[in-house]
């Protein structure tokens, strides 16, 4: 016997040109089949290559007092949280538009007498005043993703990086690409080279834009060490000879180096990871403080996911990554629909329990008013099956 | 090879006896390992369940416009919900505290042109203002539940409490009793008999308290059929005889008849079930029209899960049962860890790779600082190992 899927109500369930946006608030959307499904699924996925890793999981709450939710790693997130007041207490509640300070907090508080390293992961929905970028349409996100910590070292750093690139390769996630930069190094950069504070907004900016003009006009003594700099980014083995090859000052090389050890201590684990660096990359990072990354499928500009290190909020080490399961699972393909079998009207209901048990969906006669029985076949049509169980026998629809 | 659990860092994230609860708001609780695995697990399990009867899983979203949530079947949550202005439009949304209006608003709209019966599931977070009992301590819960849309008879009434009892037999909650009531019954019957507006609160209320002597007082020419209605109230089977026995004005009888039909068709399907029926149970039921159900575990107070029959936002008949994960994940036993390796500094990747594909969670050395080596079985239990890895041996620790 062989059943296909029920398609018809699969793709009507998530085409619907009669749809208002009125309904719903931009950035709010129902998730049909088969997508809803393939969400869980792809979430089911990610979570147990991060436990196979020894990621615990927890579930911090939707909301938190303010006080809590936006200290530490989380006051970087204020302008991006909706607040309710609590009824009870009359303190302000936020509902979160991330969890890694979640995570942060949990690690100072309730879980600072675990052993480190300390290998946490979730799985939740976050909500955003407004979507962080233009082209990312959601205000309510998924967020997926793994904190390690404890450990302030390359071997960490990477070993975040390498357990999110196995997740995405046992979701069958083609061409990822992860880019790697170190937020703190430019500005630390021109405060060592005395870069001065009134020249550094318009010099930053021009690093933003690519901006080699701007920046061989701005950049004073470190013009042509900002060009190379600029011209370094790219596939990693290039880039870091041509970071090598820089003379830096002191505290800045030894910035950058950590960078180059990081990319080192990855390719170690996982030498045919697609690794691109970005030294001059300095901003939309919101808490942190080392060695970020950004993943992306080659050729797609949207990002599948970003992390990196930070501080918990009693200044802990701790790095981490996030995915998107909702950019992510766009990506994929779509989980597939059970077969439908159709019971007719007292079919065996033993036969129907043993078709379940083998993966198939079994839909019941159900006549919309108690003793009417119309014609099983069409019903079964009607209602995506491919067979139908009369008795004990199950028949694949002519 | 005999890997045990690391039972010490699931039971110490579990029990943490100096949490300050003033960290977070009443009613919101970070979920620890392995308690959020469980849930996670669990969840999992009643939805495949959902789809093994062709339930197809939807996810709506967190929020909604005031106008669209609490419009129909969602009116009367207005009180349990927190609201937000959207900035976008100036409009409140509202943080829903329930899915199943949610899913009514998309079989009216979006889902209207799907064939009937449309099976629709669930799994999501809601937040309530105040938790709706005292016993029942969050304001975050979960949801997970099916949506039977289109038909009105008593076979669908069955056929959502059958699939529920399936769920919670697939996920091993014992001693499970579903409790049928009728809310529209009591209120029918009082209209029907000509008992004064002015006497029906008083008697309502009395009905309520399962107070005889009260009701006797009250019920006028109803005394006698009231009290035996409070008497009727058991297990399914007496009840049904008793109620089959009692006089009632036609429109009333009609209405119970309509549980009993309800009943005599679950029997018909799952005769091992255990029924309750409470004929005069009226209170608790938000927009429910017909046939209701409260999912208990014989011998606790908590309810499991509850639904019923309600009509969607264009008046189509609906009938859906949701459970409530957090209260029934307490009940099973909790989610088994991965048996632990801590896999020392040089250990043969392919052979930790080979650990985690047969459900070993491998925990890879990490030097607080790089190039520092502790003592690799010390490391090893003190982060809940029971094995490690050295080279390609994996050893079971002493």
């Amino acid at each position: 016997m062989t059943c296909a899927p029920g398609n018809a109500i699969a793709q009507s369930m998530t085409e619907d040109p009669t749809f208002s946006p009125a309904l719903l608030p931009a950035g709010f959307v129902d998730l049909l089949t088969p997508d809803a499904r393939t969400e869980a699924e792809g979430v089911a996925t990610l979570m147990g290559v991060f436990a196979s890793h020894g990621y615990n999981r927890v579930r911090p709450p939707l909301m938190e007092f303010e006080e809590t939710l936006l200290a530490g790693a989380g006051a970087a997130l204020a302008e991006q949280s909706f607040r309710v007041m609590d009824p009870d207490t009359r303190r302000m509640m936020v509902l979160r538009p991330d969890i890694t300070p979640q995570i942060a907090r949990m690690a100072a508080t309730r879980l600072a007498d675990l052993p480190r390293p300390l290998r946490l992961s979730y799985a939740g929905t976050c909500v955003l005043v407004m979507p962080a970028k233009a082209e990312e349409s959601g205000r309510q996100i998924m967020q997926t993703g793994i904190e390690l910590i404890g450990p302030d070292s390359p071997q960490a750093d990477a070993e975040v990086v390498c357990v999110a690139a196995e997740a995405l390769a046992q979701l069958g996630v083609p061409g990822v690409s992860f880019d790697l930069t170190m937020p703190p190094f430019v500005p630390a950069l021109l405060e060592e080279a005395g870069i001065a504070p009134t020249t550094r907004p318009a010099l930053l900016r021009a690093l933003d834009r690519k901006d080699a003009a701007a920046v061989a006009e701005l950049g004073g003594p470190l013009a042509q060490t900002l060009i190379a700099l600029l011209r370094a980014a790219g596939p990693a083995a290039q880039a870091v000879a041509a970071l090598n090859s820089l003379t830096l000052p002191p505290k800045a090389r030894a910035i950058l180096q950590r960078l180059i050890d990081a990319v080192a201590a990855i390719a170690e684990q996982a030498p045919d990871l697609r690794l691109t660096i970005d030294p001059v990359e300095f901003r939309g990072w919101k808490y942190h403080t080392g060695v970020c990354v950004t993943v992306f499928a080659v050729g797609r500009a949207e990002e599948l996911g970003r992390g990196g290190r930070y501080l918990c909020n009693d200044n802990e080490p701790a790095c981490g990554l996030t995915f998107r399961p909702d950019v992510l699972f766009r990506m994929i393909p779509a989980a597939k629909a059970l077969p439908r079998v159709y019971v007719a009207h007292g079919a065996d209901r033993a036969t129907a329990a043993a078709l379940r048990a083998k993966g198939y969906a079994t839909l019941a006669a159900l006549p919309a008013t108690a003793g009417q029985q119309g014609d099983a076949q069409a019903e079964a049509r009607h209602l995506g099956c491919s067979h139908i169980l009369s008795g004990t026998t199950c028949t694949e629809l002519a």
